[in-house]
């Protein structure tokens, strides 16, 4: 099932969206009304129930008329969990492959929604992209002995970085990765969350493209991770612990601008992808003053 | 004056605290609710008027029968802009001083209030201390031309470290400082903001003073800051905008375990202090499983 978070001009609200008819129904409450039962009837192998349980009010709209939000609430984190694609660091930092991931928070106020503008941030010269498999903790604490439980699903990332600020951070500390990756308004996150009886209890191996302007850049398989999702979720747990809601970036394959010079420029339409879930499709804005 | 975010069995509000009567009284609404006209007054001038025309509720409570908890609301972010005494880059951690601060995110259940228990992580053998001013940004867009027109006002924080993790990161990419200053439970802030007003629009030069079982560890002064609030909220600013509500530690003077060896133990009374604010007593609890 497709879970997205919509807009209209009077309120943003959770909704289950039907892509064959184009429809969105909304569901009733926040995030911690609904999510406990439909993360009981998911692990209980029984998602359909957990469907047909989700409490709806009103009458279906068309997913035409509604803005498309970052599926996660703004009480709740933005964690990045990178440094677990070894062909990304190899080819585009050149870097070896650590012997752990890194992890760190991004501002909810980076991200936008599946058709928002990328804002193109005032300070740097080279804005990039990182199509990524994005996770939904639904269950918290996440059990070390069994972190999928704690998968409520999965959504596409476009993890916006200005390169030259990531490269600006003092001698001795290392990569400025709040100034590369927490810019306002950059980072694609959407365009919904597909629950995760869809992909089983594995880490998906799943097909990530990103394409500008139709020019494929990325084209790589969340398969290829370092780390799998298991892996990365005790990772961060046991350093700092998940609330329900919170989302996590599970890194980037290679071909980022990074590595191949070709950063992006205003007016560029940027479509990343991911294999059973969905699209971006965020346009570069005009340089920010 | 003081502000509160103060928590009883069944609520938790904001409060306006009298130090000589050891009261609080509860103020209606959020952050966002009586905070836009406070900071009007005292960007006027007028933060007597500003305190008179806080909306209040109830009788005032006695402060003991009170949990402080730390003064920002949970939708709000931690912003710690480090790198910003020389002496603590270059005794501590053998660092020349760097020509720009560093700014990154701690998670907010890293927080603690005044005199809750710091929770010692299970994964660090080196849990450290660190006093600061922290500022509480009331007003945005943060003016770039006059970034000091955004301060609340401030209080004191301890960014406890887990020095071991800061230094686990991936080689080329730098210290860990998720793993080291987002750890549960761990980082106090309070005990209350002291509105902007009583220290005047520069920058604060106040003593800070942090002691373990009554063992001066930390004895600094805010004034010698490399970089002073206004060039750090610009900082920051510039590369992910505040909201209300928003705090940011600025940075710690020399004296930690890093530089002394002496790390914190179990069973031992930190006492962070900031002249003019007030202190924080938080006990470091038994190793977490």
């Amino acid at each position: 099932m497709k879970l997205a978070r919509c807009e209209t001009a009077d309120e943003q609200f959770w909704a289950l969206v039907d892509v064959k008819t184009a429809m969105a129904q909304p569901i009733v409450g926040q995030f911690a009304d609904w999510s406990p039962a439909l993360m009981a009837a998911i692990n209980a192998g029984d998602a359909a129930r957990g469907e047909a349980e989700l409490p709806r009010r009103g009458e279906p709209l068309p997913l035409s008329e509604l803005r498309l939000l970052p599926p996660i609430e703004p009480v709740n984190r933005v964690v990045v969990a990178g440094a677990n694609y070894a062909k990304h660091l190899a080819e585009d930092f050149g870097l070896a492959a650590p012997s752990q991931p890194v992890a760190f928070l991004k501002s909810f106020g980076a991200l936008i929604g599946a058709n928002d503008p990328i804002r193109y941030p005032p300070l740097t010269n080279e804005l990039d992209h990182e199509v990524e498999l994005v996770v939904c903790i639904g269950q918290v604490p996440v059990d070390l002995n069994a972190p999928m439980q704690s998968v409520l699903g999965y959504t596409v990332g476009n993890d916006v970085s200005a390169r030259d600020l990531q490269r600006s951070g003092p001698k001795g500390i290392g990569m400025d990765l709040f100034a590369a990756k927490s810019q306002d308004q950059s980072s694609g996150v959407g365009p919904w969350l597909v629950t995760r009886d869809e992909f089983g209890d594995d880490s998906p191996a799943l097909r990530m493209m990103l394409t500008v302007d139709d020019d494929i850049r990325q084209d790589g398989s969340s398969g290829d991770m370092t780390w799998g999702v298991a892996e990365l979720l005790s990772f961060v747990e046991q350093r700092s612990s998940f609330a329900a809601g919170d989302i996590m970036f599970t890194g980037s394959p290679d071909g980022v601008g990074q590595g191949t010079g070709k950063f992006l420029k205003p007016g560029e339409m940027v479509e990343a992808s991911i294999e059973g879930i969905g699209a971006l499709h965020n346009r570069v804005s005009a340089r920010a003053e």
